[in-house]
């Protein structure tokens, strides 16, 4: 059997609703779309739900459901992707956060909340994670692993003995208000209640400490004298246990690489998953991002990959901004990739062009409404559906599979598959 | 984002097979029905199953499934529906049975069945029950709540300490035979098998008091001499676990309210999931109710509700009659209801149409067939489907979802979804 390369090209965001202004139809069923027509007539398509029939996906749920981990089972919170993302490597069994540079005020006592981005720190927040990276909590039983992000933003592991995930956010997502100690989200009596205490007590002493020390470093000493607020604390958020996962490539056997081009995704895919990130600088993640340099990158990718990723934003941002005709511009990008890719799909490439959630302009938002599939190449049973569109995409012969249904269907047709049985 | 009101209109047993004296169609392929055609053509439709592809679904199983609440974790046996029912207020932990008031006779030591009816006993049964209500039982660890309900009929709470639900009927389905001591169904090494075995032993102490007080109350010597069977023992069945079951306000954050014409769904949507039970005496639960008046009560919720219910009962009557031809008038009533239902739905609400089971003329009773299913509102987009039976809306755009996930599409189309992920 031939195995073949597989291509998965996400349109984040694509699908959408009936727009009025546009008569009814969707951005996408508004959109000129010849190439996408043509591969649909050519191949086979569908409906999609990311997650299940009505569920609103994040970006990474998604993601991970696309690329065949079940996120019921793989997602554990924004933590674990934040930190994998700043390169803090977490492990299974490790708890980690999203966090805050932030500035408090001591009242009576009490810590208040003044900014939660710490007058949106730009600079000197590696220094600050310098200070903070390293820390022995509970006399010494779990260690803190810190590292600055983009602007005001860090991540937190903590690691040592049996830590438990369900533990609320210590920041409080308002300004004005007192940080309270970390509360534990399971009953007393409950089997995992006695490691998310532990992961409180843990992260409390961090915080405290943290405010202890940054107080007097040099980089709030500048930033007092310039009149700007100091970063003298860290506020954690979205904790979550860290899930034994399998890098991709270990879990299907395939080399993979992926082009996409936004912060989260090269965190979630590169970090978390381990395919490797194909560079492409003029891919911007905006609507001014070169389709042609992505469309070039990807057509070298397929001779060094199995498996080949692409994440085009565009679509979702006009989702998010309520502009059904700027969505239609993004659909026509995502189509000129795909013409510009002709040489690739017209070879033994197998091809799926999908979505990763509706974000539809009515919503301004994610929503749970499916997203049309085709699959493209040698081997896929063409169906009657001849264009590309939330509309005609019903009627394929894909159905309505799962997100997490579409890498298996790509190994069949890629003839990468395993048996399951004799 | 809008958020809009949710309708889900459920036509009992509405779902059937092809008939041979209506040509091979079903009664609601049959039946002369604009309005749903109408609606038809305006939304989405598809096939869905109750439960799952095959699966026979009860009344109460499908509509759990229906409200979101999978009945595979929900529904553990009737017994704690009806003790929801008669307002017995059954708990997490607690044990409920259905039971009847029946006449046995001693004789050699055994207790035999005359009648599992106590001669169709319709009076006194309040006076019976007080005497039973607040035993005390295994040396007053467990507590019997017990309360008579229509005629013959009456629940069962056990309520202390760790009770298991996995105990066989006492009740023995036929009349001439002996009570017997009440069966674990587990064997002895389960973890279930103890705490089960308890609830046996206070069970069989309950029938056993139940008998030595029953037979010397006035309302039984009443009866005796009035030459009818005393009613003096309680012969319980279809006991359950109560499970732990948040109210559909709770789980969905919305004001909900249900007009249903059965005691059955009153019992499981008002005192089980705690929606608001919506007056509207004249909706008889007959062919003769009045479709009008169920529209002005539902016109009227949709002011107050932002999820409203409606279960109309007529077409599942005429499947368990075997008449194709009522049930095609019982459609008709449901047009009907939905013709006078026209501002509200040609506004912002999301309406959903379906059944809870198909109840076939040919089978008398309840089948695992598909029923078919719309979607209508704003945001949903359009299908090719134009007429609402069985067979057109098998093509629609839906699929074939699950009942369990038509909750999820309609909180997604309403606006009032929130996001798994980011």
């Amino acid at each position: 059997m031939e195995q073949r390369p597989i291509l998965m090209i996400i349109g984040d965001g694509m699908g959408d609703r009936p727009v009025p202004e546009l008569d009814g139809r969707t951005p996408l069923a508004a959109a000129r779309t010849p190439v996408l027509d043509e591969l649909a007539s050519g191949g086979a398509c569908g409906l999609l739900d990311p997650i299940g029939p009505g569920v609103c996906a994040g970006s990474d749920t998604a993601h991970l459901a696309l690329l065949g981990y079940d996120p019921y089972r793989y997602y554990t919170g924004r933590g674990p992707l934040e930190a994998a993302g700043v390169g803090l490597e977490p492990r299974e069994g490790d708890v980690a956060f999203r966090c805050n540079f932030s500035t408090v005020e001591e009242r009576d006592g009490e810590l208040i909340v003044v900014d939660r981005r710490a007058g949106r720190i730009e600079e000197g927040t590696e220094e600050l994670a310098a200070a903070l990276d390293g820390l022995e909590l509970l006399d010494g039983e779990v260690t803190a692993h810190f590292r600055e992000s983009v602007a005001h933003r860090a991540a937190l592991v903590l690691r040592g003995g049996k830590l438990g995930g369900e533990v609320a956010d210590v920041d409080p997502h308002h300004e004005g208000v007192t940080v309270e100690p970390c509360r534990v989200l399971l009953p007393e009596g409950d089997p995992g209640y006695v490691p998310a205490r532990r992961t409180a007590a843990a992260l409390d002493e961090f915080i405290r400490r943290s405010f202890e020390i940054m107080g007097g470093l040099e980089v709030n000493r500048r930033r007092r004298e310039a009149g700007r607020l100091p970063a003298n604390i860290i506020l954690p958020r979205g904790g979550g246990l860290v899930p034994h996962i399998p890098t991709f490539e270990r879990r299907y056997g395939l080399r993979a690489g992926a082009v996409v081009e936004v912060g989260l995704l090269q965190g979630l895919l590169g970090s978390y998953l381990g395919l490797e990130l194909i560079d492409c600088p003029e891919a911007t993640g905006g609507m001014d991002t070169d389709v042609a340099a992505m469309a070039a990158a990807l057509t070298r990718a397929v001779e060094d990959y199995e498996f080949i990723f692409l994440n085009l934003k565009a679509p979702d941002l006009a989702g998010h901004d309520d502009l059904p005709r700027e969505k239609i511009r993004a659909c026509e990008l995502l189509d000129e990739l795909l013409g510009r890719l002709r040489p690739v799909w017209e070879g033994r490439v197998v091809m799926a062009v999908s979505a990763d959630h509706s974000t539809p302009c009515e919503c301004g938002d994610h929503a749970g409404d499916p997203v049309p599939l085709l699959v493209h190449g040698p081997g896929v049973r063409p169906d009657t559906v001849k264009t590309y569109d939330e509309f005609a995409c019903a009627a394929g012969a894909l159905g309505h599979p799962l997100g997490r249904d579409l890498l298996p269907l790509l190994l069949t047709y890629a003839n990468r598959y395993t048996k399951f049985g004799a």
